[in-house]
Order: C-alpha cells, then sequence, then structure tokens
C-alpha cells in the first residue's frame, strides 16, 4: 500500500476530517512541550472509540506501517513523538467518555485529560487523588502509559496503583478487555501491569476502571522550614507516626529553587522569615470534618521544633493561604524556564539515602564545576527528587550546558551507586533509553526486549521508545 | 543424563542432606494440607541460597527435568504440588535470612514465614501488614507468588502492593536482581509485576524488598449486625466517610458460618444477642496512640443504627475481646471442615455489585438444590467472600458434592455475569486452570500463553499450573 492510499484508508475509518497531513496543523503534534524533539509523521489519526482504534491498528499492520499513541502530549521524554514517515501519530483523544462511575471507581477513557476525570470523581461526591502539574492537559490514558507520579502519590500511589482494570488495543489490532472493577483478582497474569508504564509500546490503551476515594473535608497544609534534608526524612518519619496514612502530599523545596520563583513569579512572598536552606510543603487530609488534625500537626511541629529538627513552621491560616504555599512549589519549573537553561534530572533513591545522596551529589558536582547552583525539589516522601543544576553566569552556563553529558555521568553514577532510579516518574520515551541501557543489568534488558518481541513482535507500536 | 545421575548432581549443588528420594520423607511436600492433590516427584531438593537455586536450575535445564516451586505448601489450589517423575520440587524453606531493615523497607529471602516477617518488623517498631490465616507457616515468596491477601487488603493492598522489588531466579537460571527498595521507578517495564501473582510458572522468587508502615498504636474493633450485605456495604462507605484509611479490616459472616463456629469450636460465643443474619467484624487502626477513633467509630455506629442499616454493635472492650472476636472469623475454615465437606468458592465481584450478586446466587443454587445452606464470609470491603454449600444431611451432602460441578457451574456463571472473579485471593494452580479458560476471553489467555512462551519457552518452570 503507497502512502496516500493509506491515508485514504485510514480516512476511511475514522472520517476524513479526522486524519490530518498538512505539515502546519500537524506541527503541535510533532514537537514535545519542553520543545526537545521534532519529529515527522505519515499523517495523525483521531480515532472516535475503540472499534475505530482497533481498525486504525489493523490498518497500519497491513501496510506495514507504525503507530506513535499521543494524549495529552505532555511528556517530558519524548515518548510520544513520532519520529519518521512510516509513522502514524494516533491521537486518543477523541476517546474522551466518562463510562461509568460507581461508590469506588470510576471507568474511563483514555483520551479524557487528568482534570476531567478529577472532576467527574468530584461531582460524585470522591476523590480521584492522581494530581500533577500538567492535569488540565495531560490524558488519563497517558498518565497510565507512563505510570505518572506527581503530588500525592505518597499517600495514594502512582497511576500503577490507582488503576484496577484497562482496556487495551493491542499490537495486532485485537482488543483485550480487561476492564474490570475488582480489587481483588487473582485468575493468572496480571496483565494490565505490563500495559501500565510502558510508554505505549506494548499496546494502546484505550480506557481503564480507576479507584476512587472519600473526598477529603479537613485539610492541613503546613510550610516548614528544616535545617537538612535529613531533618525533612525525620519529620516525615514524626508525621506519619502521629498522623498515620493522613499525610497526604511531603515536598521538598531547596533553597535556589525557592530564590528562583522569588524572583520571576509575580506576587510569590516567603512564608517564613530567615531564609531557610531547605522548606518542606506538607498537607495532611481526612475524609471527616472532625479530624483534628490541626492539633496532630501542630503537636508534631513543637516537638521536632524542640528537637531542633525543624527550624520554623506555619500552618496556612485559609485556603487561600494553602493556595499560595503550593503556588510556590508548583511554579518552580517555570521560574526555572524563565531564568534560563538549566540540566534535568528526575531522580529517586530509597528515602533513607537522601541525605547521604545529596551530600555525595552535590560536592561531586561542585568540584567538577565550581560555583554551579542545584534547584534541588520534589517529592522527597517517595524518594522522588527533581535536581537541576545551572551556572548564574550565561557564558557559564552556556558552556555547562554543552557539558550536559559529563553532569548526567556524574549524578546518574551516583543515583546508581544509591541503587536509585534515574527516571522516578517521566519515563523513558526517547530521552534516556540508551541510559538505562547503562545502567541496568543485561539481564534486564533481555527480559524487556523478550516481553516487547513477545507482545509487539513486528514492532510496530512506538518504535524507538524505551527498549 | 539419567535420573539417579541428576539427583547425584543436585546433592552436589546443595549438599546430600539436602536432597531427599525417600517416598516417606517425601509425602508430606506432595500433597496439599486440604488433602485435595497428591503428586509425584524425582526429589526434594533444598538450596541454601539464590547461587545455589541458579545451579539447581541450570542443572534441571541440562537434565531436561521440570521444577516446582514450594514455600509453606499452604495453598489452596495445588499450585505447589508436582506431578510428575521428571519434576523436581524446588524447596525455597533454607533461603530464610532478613537481608536488611530500613525505616520503611524490609528485604527478606523467600523462604522466611509471614510470620517471621511480621515479626522483624514489628521488632523495628514497623508494621508490615500482610495477615493471613497460614501466616506461621506460609512462606513470603509463595505469597508474593501468589499474590496473597488476607484480612488488611482493604486498607493496605495485596502482596503486589506491598512489593518494591525481586530478586527471581529465571527459567534458564539467570538471576534478575530487581531488588530495588525505591517508592518510584519509572525506568521501563516494571519486570517484578510478572512473577508477583505467576505461581512460580515465570521464574523463582529468591528475596524481596518490601514496604514497612507505621505502627498502629490505637485500635478499634467492633462486632456490629446488620440486616443484610447491602447495609455491610453501606456502613462500609460510611466508616470511610469519617475515619478514611484508617479502617484497616471489614469481614462480613453470615449466620450460616457462624453457626458453624458456634456449633464446633470450643468456647465460642456469639458478641451479640438476637441471632442476626449477617454480622460484621470491622478493625480501625492509627499510628498514634490519641487518635479519637473509638468516639468516631461510636458516632459512624449511631447514625447508622438510627438509619436502620445497623441492628446492634458492640466494641471490643479489651484486646482479649477484641481477640476472641476475630477467633470467630479466623476459625470459620475449622468449623466448616469439624462439620464435613462444602464445596469452596473464592469469589469476587465488584463491591457495589455485592448485595444483587448474593439475592441471583443464593436464589439460583437453592432453586437447583433445595435445602442447601451457604456458610457466606470473607472480605467484603475487597467485594470478596468465601461462599461455600452443603447440605445439612449427611446423605444429601454426599450427593450435593457429586455434583461439585454443577454447583460451581451456577457459582462460577453468576461470577461472570456480574465481571467478577472466579479466584479472588487463591490463585490458579492445577484446581482452576480449566475454569479460567472456560470464563477469560481467548484473546487474555492468549496473552497469558504469549507471555510464559516469551518467560519460560521450555516450559520448565512450575508446568500444568495457571496456564
Amino acid at each position: 500500500m503507497k502512502p496516500d492510499e493509506a491515508v485514504a484508508a485510514l480516512a476511511a475509518i475514522v472520517g476524513t476530517e479526522h486524519v490530518v497531513t498538512d505539515p502546519a496543523q500537524l506541527a503541535p503534534n510533532l514537537s514535545d512541550w519542553r520543545g526537545r524533539y521534532h519529529g515527522r509523521a505519515l499523517c495523525k489519526v483521531s480515532p472516535a472509540d475503540t472499534a475505530q482504534v482497533a481498525a486504525v491498528v489493523r490498518l497500519c499492520a497491513a501496510a506495514d506501517l507504525k503507530l506513535v499513541p499521543q494524549g495529552g502530549n505532555t511528556g517530558l521524554c519524548g515518548g510520544a513523538i513520532p519520529a519518521g514517515p512510516d509513522q502514524v501519530l494516533i491521537s486518543l483523544g477523541r476517546l474522551r467518555r466518562i463510562r461509568a462511575i460507581t461508590a469506588d471507581t470510576i471507568t474511563v477513557e483514555a483520551g479524557c485529560t487528568l482534570a476531567e476525570v478529577q472532576q467527574a470523581a468530584r461531582a460524585a461526591g470522591k476523590l480521584f487523588p492522581l494530581s500533577l502539574a500538567a492535569e488540565g492537559t495531560a490524558s488519563i490514558g497517558g498518565n497510565l502509559a507512563t505510570n505518572a507520579g506527581g503530588v500525592q502519590v505518597l499517600r495514594y500511589g502512582n497511576a500503577r496503583e490507582l488503576c484496577l482494570g484497562l482496556e487495551v488495543v493491542l499490537a495486532d489490532g485485537r482488543v483485550w478487555d480487561g476492564l474490570r472493577a475488582l480489587r481483588k483478582d487473582n485468575t493468572g497474569y496480571d496483565l494490565k501491569q505490563l500495559f501500565i508504564g510502558s510508554e505505549g509500546t506494548l499496546g494502546i490503551i484505550t480506557a481503564a476502571v480507576l479507584k476512587l476515594f472519600p473526598a477529603a473535608k479537613s485539610r492541613v497544609t503546613a510550610w516548614v522550614a528544616v535545617c537538612d534534608p535529613a531533618a525533612a526524612v525525620a519529620l516525615l518519619d514524626r508525621l506519619r507516626a502521629q498522623c498515620d496514612e493522613r499525610v497526604t502530599a511531603f515536598e521538598l523545596i531547596g533553597r535556589t529553587a525557592l530564590d528562583l520563583v522569588l524572583a520571576h513569579i509575580p506576587d510569590s512572598r516567603e512564608p517564613l522569615a530567615g531564609r531557610p536552606a531547605w522548606s518542606v510543603l506538607c498537607e495532611l487530609s481526612d475524609s471527616s470534618s472532625e479530624a483534628g488534625l490541626e492539633g496532630c500537626v501542630e503537636q508534631v511541629l513543637a516537638d521536632a521544633l524542640a528537637d531542633g529538627e525543624v527550624l520554623d513552621a506555619t500552618l496556612a491560616a485559609s485556603a487561600a493561604q494553602a493556595a499560595a504555599f503550593w503556588r510556590l512549589r508548583e511554579t518552580i519549573p517555570e521560574a526555572q524556564r524563565i531564568e534560563g537553561p538549566s540540566i534535568k534530572h528526575d531522580i529517586a533513591v530509597p528515602v533513607a539515602s537522601i541525605a547521604a545522596f545529596l551530600a555525595r551529589c552535590d560536592a561531586a558536582l561542585q568540584a567538577a564545576f565550581p560555583g554551579l547552583r542545584i534547584a534541588c525539589f520534589g517529592h522527597i516522601g517517595d524518594g522522588n527528587l527533581h535536581y537541576n543544576p545551572s551556572q548564574p553566569a550565561k557564558a557559564a552556563n552556556e558552556a555547562l550546558m554543552a557539558d550536559a553529558e559529563a553532569v548526567h555521568r556524574i549524578v546518574y553514577d551516583l543515583v546508581h551507586a544509591f541503587d536509585g532510579s534515574i527516571s522516578a516518574e517521566h519515563g523513558v520515551g526517547q530521552l534516556r533509553r540508551a541510559e538505562i541501557v547503562r545502567y541496568k543489568s543485561p539481564v534486564e534488558i533481555e527480559l524487556m526486549r523478550v516481553v516487547k518481541q513477545a507482545l509487539d513482535p513486528a514492532n510496530r507500536l512506538n518504535p524507538g521508545k524505551v527498549v
């Protein structure tokens, strides 16, 4: 089948208006939002439902075309960007129905944005806890395909833990209906686990059953100055020992990251005096309106203050103040962007090793690149930090960017030495594909390839990504 | 290699005293504890560590022998029973070290009993929440291989959710070291998910990193009479709305099951008068000693009583009374055994469908087998019930047992109609292997076979189980 015949055949499946070949119209789908990748594709096709997705996959198989699934295109590793004239970009954006909602589950189609899923849960008086900066654009299908994380993983888990069932179009166009709404099912291999986090390389997720939780009726948000990352981890242990799983979010924010926000984001104001080197933003929530959370948090903070782990702390007095605290955290990426380039890392180490890792890594980078500053912030309760070095001066920073490979090597070698992960929540995509081969054992890479070969023997799905 | 040469070669790897061929000595390992399966094996071999497990697997590959891994041999579906003279039973019982413990993880070898893991966590002031009747004998490796459930899944999840990393010996004898202690790691396919719940058919789990939680410092245990299963589910919703994730266990116990305990278990006494048709045993716990749990539970029960959902309720006044409540629940299987045979089911349906399912299934069974009584009990918060019919009279019961297939068909057809699971927590093993083919889609069975073929192409690991 010639390319234009294939485009016509795709149009016959989804309707002419849902196939795009015009370069100008295609452009937004061919670049990632950080602007790091600029790809190519035969066309973009937007099926309306699962049956059309399956028909598109079968057509591509017959025409020997590759398929690159794309949701909201908010990924950070180039995982949804096609890279050749034999690749069809398949957008899930029209699969947008909320199919069902019960007291403890919601069944959604892949193209729903995360915010739409959250909103549907809220409208039913429930909570869908996955939450991340791109939630207004990111699709739930993409969240599942990349096993998205975010600020409430500490309590509720990644996308993987929030998923009970999946519907998936396989590489040969068959549909696997695994849309089960069961808390327990031990009737064989848990196949959904293969597709979650595999970035569209093993199948195309078209719908999912997700867990719902009781909505929070009380909430405490605290901004805390701590002396160092070890003190932050100790504070987390104290909070859990006294407030149990009500600790919903626990974010570490280093001085450099906070200073960038204060410098670049209008109306940002530091909640505490004294310019502490490290701050913690933590939130606790409970399904009861009379949970006594505030008293519990105040007691823990008073104890930690008395023991010298905490330097100062303040509880948000209103929802508006809590939102202002969160804005300081959530605008860090934007503040970094305004300041100029930096070298991004999304790493994890065991929680117990965070302090030791940071001490070693900071020292190693400073030795190699004197004067470096490191924006360090993130989900310390999960052992996951965003760790982004740059040079304050423009020329020095340009030199640093040219030496990004050397910076990566120092950081990733140490992450590896601490039994950590070089991609804690952003995935592999194109960006980290060579890196994982460097750090994973040959046995593990071979196992991944065996799985890929078994589920997609023709390498039709998202080629060049992950493995 | 002749059989006796293989036995000698295995003895050279693990030591002569760790290879058993004597039939009398082998017998306990060749029968499951319900006495349903009586298998055969060339020998039992007990390696001391992961390297010896790997060497045994390589030897078996060279000798064209099959391998059947066995932990505590407490499985209920014959998954650990070998079935032929070309099968080597590999016992993990000597891999028994607690390798490491941190504030939030524990690294254990597969042969540790679940109780030993719980105890090691407790000694460190933490909680490992997996808990089930066989915990004194069941091994953690077996728990992971079968994705074990139990009474605290509601809050903490199955074995799968409690596992951060695995070490696995593959079908060709290579070792996959996936012993990561990370809360987040998106560097490719999450391979541990393949091995968890695959009942030893894809690899042999030799060690695991597990999550630890804050220990409970306060606890409320309540026995509640409810009018029907729908009222039990409504009570669970109320408790979660007021007490959030502190609802740790929520068990439903039907009249028939409770009567069997009262008849057969010495010193058992019903906590409430009035012989309610359904009882709920629920437990809430918190890491703080001042959690106000009791007031919270009392308020919820008072509201539910006022609304007619709850008929009567009592809180355990002491740890001894709480233990007595739990004994009523935990001795149901023993009471059933004393009473005589019954037809066992371990099923799940979506929580929202439980009441409708039970009404339909009870009626269908009564229509087909008049006079039947059904011991129904289990983890209603997970949608998971043990549902075991028998006939009160001996002769009628013998006739029923002969007709077990017809009973299964009624129950499983309805489970299937309600999008449920015919094996919620016990797994597949030999017992449900034909059943899953009946109820799963051909696509799903084919996917399972593709995965099996990819990871164990020679069908060397636990042949005849699961798929």
